[in-house]
């Protein structure tokens, strides 16, 4: 199948036809939709998809005469839709005791809340778009190749980024996970057995145990690339900080100007002041998200909580970038007899990919530009995880992401598809 | 029954015993709860209870040998809960023809959200006080007394402040009115229908055909009352306006700050110059609530949408601090590659209560201090309806107003009680 049919089939899916975005939050309707539809594709291509616990897949591409045949329990024929096998609880995989480790590309269906539709499923259209491209070559690989597709990476509905693959990995305990909520109140124990999913089978996944090699595929996400095609040096290091300002309700009409304690005066100013810290250190920081009380016109507001999403080249950058915003935000609550409390949600060091991998996809791609980026992947757990990893992006010309208005050109797009073919074929030869 | 155990048994109901503060929207389960308690306790009292199509409520006693014996259909004898009587569609009262026009009292039961015991609830409970305190010094009124509770002041559900006195008064149509939705989508409408009230009837209601005169008793709301008691000269100019910010939604990762168009920016300088502007003014101006999208902690919003309430002490003041904040709000779109557009949602001009009536009050209470207020109030909305109408205020000591810690000290209400006992037997002797 082209990857032009693939990706027209994939991209209908949950797109909101007002805004033309999508919002695929982990284990939602439009979410578990783009699941079923991976999982059919895997199964017209006769690749045997194994879940973990958590539900992030990965689908193989079997050497001829590899390890189906040797399985066991006949588990590991062609996966058939909504019914991927599960490795085996001690880790063995369900190739049985002799499968092996393999090259692992894919990416995530899910989303932020209304954002576009090539961050995530980019890299799986491509992975099974590859696929088929290397069988029309006639390419046999020796080594396995997984196509895979990692749960709830955004974190736009558990507040967690990559949260299939920080699981996976052991760095998130199933019990902090499972305790997440989402701002109904659901927690991610209650999604998973909502979805029919026992949440037991949560914690460190076996399926890492076959990935020997992981590529991912992503759009650019700045304008940091010119060529249709490029390679990740690094992850810059990324915080997300929940900043709570708390003053004193009241009536906004009655109350004297000079006796409020309004925290969102003290939030606003901050917000200032993050943008300018942030071009000042070459960074990023961003308030995206707010939560208010009482959130009500008339009312001088008690609380405001916002959550700082920060980034910069390297940690000790970030690290001083968080202490310019917050040493403003406390001067400025002591004007405005306000308090603010600061609490690190997520901090992720720097991720610096392999630099042997890197460079044998730059040599097998004719010299690629390679660059850094500003945005949390799976990948990054996996690398930091001590698995070979390495990322392919594909042009994002407007830089333009995490909005209905992200967009790439399908000649890159196809660009893209062959570069991680020439990959695969180069790591699974 | 002493007002002491009026107020008890009254700020019991829906109180969060959490925060300390009450969340009554109209028609809400704890507003109903408080109606059902005004019900009862007007029942208690062999008051006759008329009720309008929206649900406002006046509760009347009438002078000795007055109308509840002349009604030709019985429906004025003692009040009984949860069953108040309508008067007749002509405008014609329960009371029949000759039922003559009274002395109003009263206040309203709803509340903002996570608002303070007094604003609103005093009012209610200080006329039923102060109708016991006048039965037990023996006083026979001349004119019909009422007491009066009136739906949605606050507007804290339906965004519309002094929503039933505004219907009742015909300054809003039932059209409009029926329309307005809750934060959850729920029209007034079906909030109607849901308690069981047909939406048929709201209009223009004929309880303000017997309301010869009006006088709101409320808890000061800054701290502008030295004395226990004082008497309003007018209530400020009062608008609400929504601002509605407009950028590009986009990765908070990757996206270069010069690269961003970020309706956040232009928000939180805005918030920072609405306060500003205010100061200078010797006015108000507060940013209490907004609605962000899509509020996601690693997106660049697309767009913020902020109410203003503004108020000043004379409506050119009011204009001319909206024209100020507008511009720079405009002038910093501009900078940030943003939009800016400003509807007024409510503005309420300037309410001068009548003079004479004022100084009729002021001299029953012995030369109480005079005092304008920045919040509106039913009484603002039944004196431009052309009711003439005054209001009496209980001393905050802290200004605190709209917020759990919303407080008046007992005596200063006791002392409210006992004022408008005297108002209520000089306007109805």
């Amino acid at each position: 199948m082209s990857f032009e049919t693939l990706w027209a089939d994939q991209s209908a899916i949950g797109r909101n036809p007002e805004t033309g975005g999508y919002t695929r939050g982990g284990w939602t309707p439009t979410e578990r939709e783009a699941t079923t539809w991976f999982l059919d594709e895997c199964a017209a291509r006769d690749l045997t998809v194994e879940s973990d616990g958590i539900g992030n897949l990965v689908a193989w591409w079997e050497p001829t005469g590899g390890y189906a045949s040797q399985a066991p329990n006949g588990t590991t024929g062609s996966g058939s839709a909504g019914t991927p096998t599960t490795p085996s609880p001690g880790g063995e995989p369900a190739g049985g005791p002799a499968a092996r480790r393999g090259v692992v590309t894919g990416s995530h269906l899910d989303s932020v809340i209304d954002g576009g539709a090539f961050d995530g499923p980019l890299g799986v259209v491509s992975a099974l778009a590859a696929v088929d491209l290397l069988r029309a070559q006639g390419f046999e690989p020796s080594v396995p190749i997984g196509v895979g597709a990692f749960v709830e990476e955004e974190g736009s509905r558990f507040g967690m980024p990559c949260l299939g693959s920080r699981i996976a990995a052991g760095v998130l305990s199933a019990e902090k996970a499972l305790a997440l909520t989402d701002r109904q109140g659901v927690s991610l124990a209650q999604a998973l057995e909502l979805a029919g999913t026992d949440p037991a089978g949560v914690g460190p996944s076996p399926l890492l145990e076959r990935m020997g090699t992981f590529v991912e595929l992503h759009v650019e996400q700045g304008r940091g690339l010119t060529a249709p095609v490029g390679v990740a040096s690094s992850i810059w290091p990324h915080g997300r900080y929940r900043f709570t300002f708390e003053g004193e309700a009241n009536h906004a009409g009655t109350t004297l100007m000079e006796d409020r304690h309004d925290p969102m005066l003290t939030y606003a100013m901050t917000a200032l002041a993050a943008n300018k810290q942030a071009r000042l250190a070459g960074a990023r920081a961003t308030f995206g998200r707010l939560s208010i009380e009482p959130n009500g016109t008339n009312a001088v507001p008690s609380r405001v909580i916002a959550w700082l999403d920060a980034r910069a080249a390297d940690d000790a950058t970030l690290e001083s970038l968080l202490t310019a915003i917050t040493r403003q935000a406390v001067e400025r609550a002591e004007r405005d007899g306000t308090t603010v409390a600061v609490v690190p949600e997520s901090v992720s060091p720097i991720v610096d990919f392999p630099a042997g991998l890197r460079d044998r996809l730059v040599g097998v791609l004719d010299g690629a530009p390679v660059l850094p980026t500003g945005a949390g992947h799976d990948a990054g757990v996996f690398s930091a995880a001590g698995i070979p990893t390495a990322m392919l992006f594909v042009r994002n010309p407007t830089g333009i992401s995490h909005s209905p208005a992200e967009f790439a050109e399908e000649d890159d797009c196809l660009a893209g598809v062959e570069a991680l073919a020439a990959v695969l074929k180069d790591l699974a030869q």
